[in-house]
C-alpha cells in the first residue's frame, strides 16, 4: 500500500484529476484492468465484510455509504441517486471514496467516484457477460443512454469484443450525445426509434436508466432466445449479492425465493455459468461495495506511475499524540 | 445552507484552517456556542434518523461511519479509534465529516473531525453537565489526561462554570502535558498521583479514556453524594441513545433493562433531569451521530465570516449532466 509522504495528509484525487488518470492510461485499458481486478476481489468474496449498503431515502432521492473491507484495507464509497437532479444541470450520481489501513484506521486515500463509478460499474457490466455471452456475440443492443452508456459501449468493446452497439433512449438527444462521443472509437454505432428496433440482432441486451418510474423497458417477446440481457424476463439470472439485490434490483418484481445465482461463484468455478448457448443468462447489477474497494484499490495501485493527485491536509498530527491541543495553542504562536 | 460557489467544488476545511477557525472564534466561545447548536438539535431529536453507527472491528481497533439526516441536511462522520496508535505517533482517534443536502444529495461541507470530535464531545460533555449538575459545584476532577482532556476542562469552565480541575492519569507525563496547556486560562489545575486523589471534593467526575482493558476507573467508595460523574456505579444514568449506549457505553456491564434516560427528553422537559442534590447522576457518553451533524452545521455557519476554507474539486460538472464522458473527452483537448 502507498504510504502518505506526512502524517497528516492523504493522497487526494480531484476531479480532474482522475481525467487526467483516466486519459494517461486509456479508457479501455483502464476499464479492463479495473475488471481483472473487480474479478479478483469477486474470486475472494468470503473474505470481505458484507456490511449492507447505509442509505438515506428521502423524496427525491438517496444517499449511500458502501463500506466493506477485506481485513487489510477498508474502503468506503459516499453516492446520492437523484434522478430529478439532472433537470437543474446536477449530476443524477455524484460519488467520492476513500479507501484507509485497517492496521491504523488512518484513511490512506480520497478520490472523487462520479467518473469511477461509471467506469467501475461498466467493467462489471462487461466482466460478467464476459462470462456469461455466447462466445460469437458482437452486437449489443444499449438502452438507456444518459451519464453511463458511453462507458458501457467502450467497456463491452474493450473487454468482450463487442463491435456495434445499438443506441436508443426515450430522449432522442440523449442518443444523438452518446453517437457522437462514440464516433470515431472503433465501434459503429447505430441509433434507433425505439427499444424493439435497438434489440434486432443484438447478442446482449444492456440496459442503464436511473428512473424507477419506467423500469420495464424490455416486454418478454422484445428477447430472443441465447440473449444476454441487464433486466428482468424469462431468464437464468445472476446477481452480486442476493439480499441486496432482492431489494434493490429488477428481481424485487420476483417472488423471495425465484432462484439466482451468485456471479463470484461462477468466477471460482463453483457454479456453471451459461450452460447453453440458447439459455437467456442475466445480471441485475446493483452495485456492490466490492467493486468500489476494487476500483480504490486499482487507481491507489495506479498513483505509483501516474501521481495525478494532491496531498489534502486531513489528519491533525500533532508533535505528541495526546498533544492535540497543544498543536492547536501553538499553531496561533508560529 | 452555504451554496458552493460552482457545482463542481465542495468547501473543504484542512486540519490547518479548523486550527485557523477555531483560534480566531476562541475555543471556549467555540465549544459554547456548539454546545447551543447541540442543544437545539437534541431538542428536535424525533425529527432524526437515527441509523446505527456502522462499525468495521479489527484485531487493534474500529473504523465507524455516523451518519444522521432531519430530512433537509444529512451528514456523516468518518472516524476510527485505535488505542494503540499512540506508540506509533499516530492518533488513538482520527476524523472528518461531509454535510450533504438532502434535496440534490450534492455534498456541501467537507472537514477534518479529528480537532472538531474533540470539541463536540467536550461540548456534549459540560452541555449535559450543566443540566444535572449541583448548581454550587466549581471543582470537577478529569481523569484520563490524553487528547481530549483539555478541551474538556476548558468547555467545562466555559458552560458550566468549574473554576478548577484535579488531574489523573496513569502517566504521569499526559498530566503534566495537560497541566502545562491548561496554564494562564483562567482555571485552577491540580495535578494528582491517584484518581482517588483526584476526586477529593470534586462536584464532577469526568472520564476520558479510550482504551477498555483498564476500563474501570472509579470505584463505588470514591464516589461521594450530589457528584456528577461520567462512568457507571450507583447513579441515575442519562444517554443519548439507548439501543447504542447498551452496546458501546459503560452500561454494557449492566443489565440490558437497567432503567436509563434519555438525556434529550431532559431538555425538552419531558422527563425532570437531577431530583435532589443528594442524587448521583452519571452521563454515559458514546457520542452520537446528531453531535456531529450539529458540529457540521456550526461550522459551515461559522465560513460566512470566517472562511477559512479551500474549494476541493470532487464533484464531476459536465456542461451537460449526462455528459460525463463527453467532459472526460475534451479535458484532453483543452
Amino acid at each position: 500500500m502507498i504510504q502518505p509522504p506526512a502524517l497528516n495528509t492523504v493522497p487526494f484525487i480531484s476531479v480532474e484529476n482522475m481525467m487526467n488518470l483516466v486519459r494517461e492510461v486509456g479508457v479501455e485499458r483502464f476499464m479492463t484492468e479495473l475488471s481483472e481486478k473487480i474479478a479478483e476481489d469477486f474470486r475472494r468474496w468470503p473474505l470481505f465484510d458484507k456490511t449492507p449498503r447505509v442509505a438515506a431515502h428521502s423524496r427525491d432521492g438517496v444517499i449511500e455509504l458502501m463500506p466493506t473491507s477485506d481485513g487489510i484495507a477498508y474502503g468506503f464509497k459516499y453516492v446520492n441517486g437523484h434522478p430529478k437532479n439532472t433537470r437543474d444541470g446536477l449530476q443524477t450520481v455524484t460519488a467520492f471514496g476513500v479507501l484507509s489501513d485497517v492496521a491504523t484506521g488512518y484513511p490512506v486515500l480520497m478520490t472523487e467516484m462520479t467518473i469511477l463509478t461509471a467506469l467501475r460499474t461498466a467493467a462489471t457490466s462487461a466482466l460478467v457477460a464476459r462470462h456469461l455471452m455466447p462466445k460469437h456475440v458482437r452486437v449489443m443492443a444499449l438502452i438507456g443512454n444518459g451519464a453511463q452508456s458511453e462507458f458501457q459501449a467502450l467497456a463491452f468493446k474493450a473487454i468482450c469484443g463487442i463491435n456495434e452497439v445499438r443506441l436508443h433512449d426515450i430522449d432522442p438527444s440523449a442518443t444523438r450525445r452518446c453517437a457522437a462521443n462514440l464516433a470515431g472509437r472503433g465501434l459503429k454505432v447505430i441509433s434507433c426509434y425505439s427499444a424493439q428496433e435497438a434489440v434486432m440482432g443484438a447478442g446482449i441486451i444492456t440496459t442503464v436508466t436511473a428512473d424507477k418510474t419506467n423500469a420495464t423497458i424490455l416486454t418478454d417477446n422484445m428477447v430472443g432466445e441465447g440473449v444476454h440481457i441487464n433486466a428482468v424476463t424469462r431468464a437464468r439470472i445472476f446477481v452480486e449479492y442476493p439480499p441486496q439485490t432482492r431489494i434493490e434490483g429488477e428481481i424485487q418484481q420476483l417472488a423471495a425465493d425465484h432462484p439466482v445465482t451468485e456471479f463470484w461463484q461462477v468466477l471460482t468455478g463453483a457454479v456453471p455459468g451459461r450452460t447453453s448457448d440458447a439459455q437467456i443468462t442475466l445480471f441485475d447489477s446493483v452495485g456492490f461495495a466490492t467493486e468500489d474497494f476494487s476500483a480504490l484499490r486499482y487507481v491507489q495501485h495506479l498513483l505509483k506511475d501516474h501521481p495525478h493527485f494532491d496531498h489534502l491536509d486531513l489528519l491533525a498530527d500533532p508533535d505528541g499524540p495526546r498533544d492535540l491541543f497543544g498543536m492547536l495553542l501553538r499553531a496561533g504562536v508560529a
